[in-house]
Formats: C-alpha cells, structure tokens, sequence
C-alpha cells in the first residue's frame, strides 16, 4: 500500500493506494459514527464486503446510473442522514463510482456545513480522477455539474480489487482519463506507450492509477479551486466530452471523454498546434481503447453544447486544453463559430475513414 | 468608513462599516456583473437605491420572511442564476436581513463550486451577526440551517442607513445578539451598561455595530469552521433559543436568541456558574429590549427540541455556552433530563413573577 497527500488551504487529504486498502484501512473504522452511501450495483456485488466493513451502519442506496445525480437524491440522501441521526462527529463514506462519490461528497459538505468524508471510488475512472481533489456536484437543469462543492475528504481507499468486477465498457472509461494524464505527464505517456498491448490487465492499471493520482494530487495541492491555473489541465478532452454528452445523452462520462479528446486532439492538429507526429500516438493510444470514435452527422450542433460548460465563462469563445508535445498542453480557444465548423469537420473526417 | 478584515485559510473579507458606505462601495461594482439577491420587503423600500446602485442586473426576489430560507427557493435562485447566464467571474449580490444572506451565500457557494459573494446587511440582526462570518444555510425538513456551507463574501457593506426603515421588533432581535456580545466581551458590556438607556438610539447603534463585528471578526478568524474552538462561544442563548424557536415558531429568531438568553442565564445562576450580581445586569439589559420575557406552559417540552440542535452532537445530554463573568463564558453541559428540568423552573418563575 502507498500513500499520497494532498495539502490544500482548506484540509489535510491522504489517498491510500493498492492491493489490499480497503480491510486494511476500514478496519480502523470500527469505533466511528459512520453513514454509508452507495449505489444499487456496487450494493449487490459486495454487500458481504459492505457488511464486514462497515457492520450494520446506516447506508444510502442510490440507483445505479448518472441519472442519480441530481438534486432530489441529494435531498433523499439529507433526509436520510437527518434520520439516522448522522452529527458533526459522524463520518460518511462514499463507496462506489463517480456518481456516488460526486453526490455523497456534496452531500457531505452540506450537511451541518460538513461532515468527515472518506471516497472509496470503485471503479477505473473514479479511481484515477473523481475521488481525488474534492470536486463535488449534482447536475441541474440539463447543466453537468452545475451545483457543486470543494470539499476535501480525509481518506481516500484506492484498492485495484472492485477493478475486477467491471465490465470492460468501465474500464475503457477509466483508460480515456488515464490517456488524458498521458497527454499531460511525460512520465505516464511513456508508460502507456510502454505497455499499450497490455493497458486493459490488472497489473498495469494498479500501477498506472497510482501515477495518475500521483499527478493530480499534485495539480491539487498547486490549484484547489480551479482558478485558472494548472487544475484546468485536467480538463483536456472534456470541453467536447460535455458537450457531446449534454447532446448525445447515451454514452457514458468516461466514454465522451475519450470522444471528446480525439475531436480536440484533431483540431490542435489542424490548428498546428500540436506536433503531428506526437498527436499520433495519443489517437493510437485511443483507438486501443474505443475501436470506433463515433462520427456525429449534427457534430456541429452538439458542440454548441459547449459554451454551457462553465469553463466557457464568455459565451462566444469556446476554451479546450489540448495536448502541445510530450508532457505538454495548451489552451485553445477559439470563436464559437470556429470551434463548431472544426467539429463538423472531424466528424465528417471520421465518416470517410470509417474501418 | 472604518474597515475589518477577516484572514482566514478559504479568503479575505473585508468589511465596510459607517454612514456612506453602501454608496461609496457599489459604486466601484458598475463594471462587474452582478446578480442581487433580496426580498419583497427590501425590495419595495430600497428599490431606487437598487436601481442606482445594481442598473439592471438581474435579480431574484424572495418572498420576505423566515419561511423563505429553504430548498425549494435556493432551487429558484439557482435556476434563475442559470437563465441569467452568471458565470464563475459574476459575482452574486444579497442585499437584505439574516435570511437572505444565508440563502444566497448558500447559492453563491454551490453555484459552479463557488462564485463571488458580497453581503450588503439590511437589518440590525444582519449586520451584527449572520453577514458576518461566512456561515450559510437553509433550513430542512424542520431543523434550523442543516444543510448549508462555509463560506466567506470577500465584501460586507454595513451602513447604518438601512436601520432607518426597521420596525422597533427588529432592531429588538438585534440588540438581542449585541446583548449577547456584551455578555462575551467586557468592552461591548460596558458600553451598553454606560448606555443603557439610550441604546434605541442610531447614533448608539451604529457605533456597537462596529465593535461587535469586530469581536465576530477575531473569532471568526481563530476557528473558521467552529471546531470546537473560540466560535462556540458565539452561541451564547442559542441553544435554548433555537428549541424555542422550533417549537413555537411565533417569534422571529432575534426575540428568540433574547428569550433563550434569558432562560440559559437563569440556568447557569442556579448551577452556580455565573456571577449572580453580573447577571442580573444582563438580565435588566434584555429586559429593557423585551420587557415581558414569556413563560411558556410546556417549557420543558420545547426544551427537548434543543437537542436537534447541531451543536448537540451527543443526544443525551445538552451543551450551552452562558456567561460566567464579565468578559467570559462557560460551555454547561447536562444530561437532557436536567435541562429539560431548569427550563420548567425558569418558566415557572418567570409565571410567579409576572408584571
């Protein structure tokens, strides 16, 4: 098990990593006021790990699915720790993926002004990304994210264990923002370049994963509230991502981000502003993951979706961070007209070069 | 205009205090965009002063009155945000008493995780209290301000000139917390007791305002997050003042923080724990606020809703913080039961001794 520490203004974090971290580390929980929230599958494949853990505390069930994610489970979870009597010196744990982290995190941070948090992400993508940084939100009004908190938990438990019972569509969401450190952290790119006939085994995602969060939680600790310096890194893929996910609804969060890295990656090519060559790699590295990037035939339309992401502060310029080179990214934006026109023509670039 | 800062990890605030204050202030905001926050009574009374001090910024009015402070009018702020187009470079304007600035600070913090926040207090209870500090919060499903959020307005405009318009019930709920400085800091005490029959008065009023903010701002600044620590003390009548108020709902919570003043210093005088002569100086200073402090009936009933309160971590007993001797406080806790008892007897001597 390795460790890594976040030191922010607001709290102290420590991200526990590895084979093993989860009994070793719940184990110390046995004295504490504890209120567990979930979602209905992590529930059904390890209520046995749920009950020796955690004994008979007081759990939130949500469904399954991003639709969860919303104001009226976050008040359903209030309501539920105002019953069980959750206080100040109670602590709520948050098991399960991005959803689960994302609401209960929120909900954490509301309840009384906030409660201790501890993240135990159990899939890829949480894992690397959402449960490390003290982002929280509920969407609202067809709007990602657009209800949120910076709340720190204390403990995050990264165990590569719950990786073994994901589905590989999981998985590919997980490996999208693993390219997306990749295109951030040299370090990580050569690893992927590496091993990229072996991305998908348990071996090297334990390993991977830890760099990822390695890198994040040091982005973390330079820029906790993402104001406007290097935490906006981390958004690379992800102006498209949004937006495609706001219009297309039907993939998931992970998936629309690797989408979205590949029609971004395309418009830093066609722009110059990143090296060809390089640019090259990252699109193999993704064509590892997701066989067929989708072309859109209304791409253009969608993309619109864009200046609802709330990194577009002004309306008609669209922001993206692209890769540059190696270890190396960079801030585009770009009138809105320009960005659509350039989507359309990715997706039409994407329809000729069908496989 | 005198200014106080607050230095904590999450911010800097400063406040603005003095005649001219709200004028001179936003008047340096004409280049920002703003979104104001008020309610229908302010509205009505200040509605030049808004117009030319916030043009035609968008706007939400909030019915006036506690009843306002819950989830279903943060979801219409935050909808209405949305269709105003505010963005994380906006900066959000609550321009009213205690419940608005506690519900649009909430907004202001869940908003895209967080944008810029000024309190500008309309009443006297405001000003020397909630606007001050960075508490947030609604209420929810009966309990008082259980989901809510630190956070910190980076401006406070305090200007006696609201104090103008304020019917005498609510400069009576503010000199309820003043009372309460006073019980907490010997410099504030002894400018009530030398004024004691003047402190009706603005020119009173306006120069206590400063010296209770500045007392909030010193503790504020040594325990943000009311860990434990010296912010506790600030709960001085809170405790027995939010049963109350609970149970019987009739009064706002300014009378309520008097009456439950009341009832917890008798208790600290039974128990021995307060000076008997010094807190029948205090006790002649809430009088002359409220000269009929109520008996109530079912005292004792109202007093077990004290243990809903968020302070009460441990459910069996009741903690409250009373005054000790000039200049301190004592945190008393009791098994329920007691409490629940003393209260009775307070009420029923409060009943003997009728005017």
């Amino acid at each position: 098990m390795k460790t890594i520490t976040i030191n922010t203004p607001s709290c102290n974090s420590v991200i526990y990593c590895g084979n093993g971290a989860f009994v070793e580390r719940t184990a110390l929980l046995k004295d504490k006021k504890l209120f567990i929230i979930t979602d209905s599958n992590v529930y059904k494949l390890y209520k046995s790990h749920i009950e020796s853990a955690f004994g008979d505390s007081p759990a939130y069930v949500l469904p399954a699915g991003e639709r969860s994610k919303n104001y009226h489970q976050l008040l359903k979870i209030l309501s539920a720790m105002l019953k069980a009597g959750v206080t100040r010196s109670s602590t709520v744990v948050a098991f399960g993926g991005g959803v689960v982290g994302d609401i209960a995190g929120l909900a954490a941070s509301l309840y009384m002004r906030g409660v201790n948090l501890i993240q135990i992400p159990t899939t890829l993508l949480s894992q690397v990304d959402s449960s490390v940084g003290g982002k929280t939100a509920v969407d609202f009004e067809g709007v990602k994210n657009i209800i949120g908190a910076f709340y720190q938990p204390y403990e995050v438990i990264v165990d590569p264990l719950f990786l073994r019972t994901l589905p590989r569509r999981e998985l590919r969401c997980g490996l999208g923002e693993i390219i997306k450190y990749g295109a951030l952290d040299s370090g990580i790119y050569r690893k992927l370049i590496e091993n990229k006939n072996t991305i998908f085994s348990e071996q090297f995602m334990e390993g991977i994963t830890y760099d990822c969060i390695a890198h994040k939680a040091e982005v973390v600790t330079a820029d906790e509230r993402d104001t406007g310096g290097k935490r906006k890194t981390l958004n690379l893929g992800h102006t498209t991502g949004h937006a495609f996910e706001l219009y297309y609804k039907r993939k998931s969060h992970g998936e629309f981000v690797l989408i979205g890295m590949y029609y971004e990656i395309y418009i830093a090519k066609r722009l110059g502003m990143c090296d060809a060559a390089y640019a090259d790699t990252l699109i193999d590295l993704i064509k590892r993951v997701i066989k067929n990037v989708p072309a859109y035939e209304d791409a253009s339309k969608a993309a619109q979706f864009a200046k609802f992401d709330k990194k577009n502060t002004q309306v008609s310029r669209i922001s993206l961070i692209a890769p540059k080179c190696e270890g190396e990214s960079v801030e585009i934006t770009l009138p809105a007209e320009q960005y659509c026109k350039l989507i359309e023509d990715c997706s039409a670039y994407l329809q000729e070069n069908k496989a």
